[in-house]
């Protein structure tokens, strides 16, 4: 019954990669800690490099400085 | 004072039917736990299915084998 | 399969009205938007009041001074 | 290693604007908290008008009649 | 520069499989989209089985009728 | 309108520090983004450090560690 939430930049994650990660991370909750795979849910939130800042610089700075 | 966030697959959802349960799960916290709908705040956040996960699955490849 | 995840601050809202609370909101989302309610999760946080600010100012401090 | 999640309306929020709040946050809680903001995450998230409710009411409602 | 939020029902995980499981998710970030590891932030929710509802009714409520 | 919420390992933040943090974040959006004061929620969720993840290992783990 676990709820996912997996935010990243949005930086061209193929559908395939993001549909590998879901089978990933539902199967550790399963074999970890016993949870039902029918009622896992994953949500991906793919967000702006101007919108995600670390280090108090947003992404799309980091970028360009070569950080 | 309460914030709701609600998570649903992007699949039009139109602005009339997002407003009706914006109404009536405010009510629904008035009522229930005496909430001021005044200060009670819902987001709805629309998730593309390639993004969505249950069951171990994307929504898309969900929707594109019957799931 | 949507997810809705609802905070409040912690003042004693019985079992029994968070029951009622995810029944209403998931039949809400069943009938304005036609989504599966064996598949919608709904969470409720319950957050102390001197974690919840609204104003600039703390829950906690609102209640004392009879905002 | 705090993590903040700063949801706002979609109304033309620069970049300029978003990276100064990202500073400005990150220095908070580094200054009150003592957190580290090498690892401090701050990620904004921009919402339709038409998926935000407050008072029962959309923000795209609420524009159109003043409130 | 992920941030992953897994919200499970409170019934007794322990550190070691938490631990594992922060260990798992941020692997499969590092390995399937490239993500730097030594900033991906994974936190873990542990949620009361009365806060958590599913098909319209609470784990409590869930565990108790066998569902 | 914005929410905000800021998630921090629980290691003892002070009420005080806490109120202060609101109220700064709240006027930084105000002053910024022209967000109004008076419904700008702040949310703060204190995570205990097995639950909180980053470069793959717990706060836990880190500080025994000397990371």
């Amino acid at each position: 019954m676990p709820y996912v939430n997996i935010k990243i930049t949005r930086e061209g994650a193929t559908p395939e990669k993001k549909a590998q990660l879901i089978r990933e991370v539902t199967e550790s909750l399963q074999r970890l800690l016993g949870k039902n795979p029918q009622t896992t849910v994953v949500v991906i939130e793919e967000v702006e490099t101007d919108n995600w800042g670390i280090g108090g610089v947003t992404v799309t700075e980091r970028r360009k400085t070569g950080l």
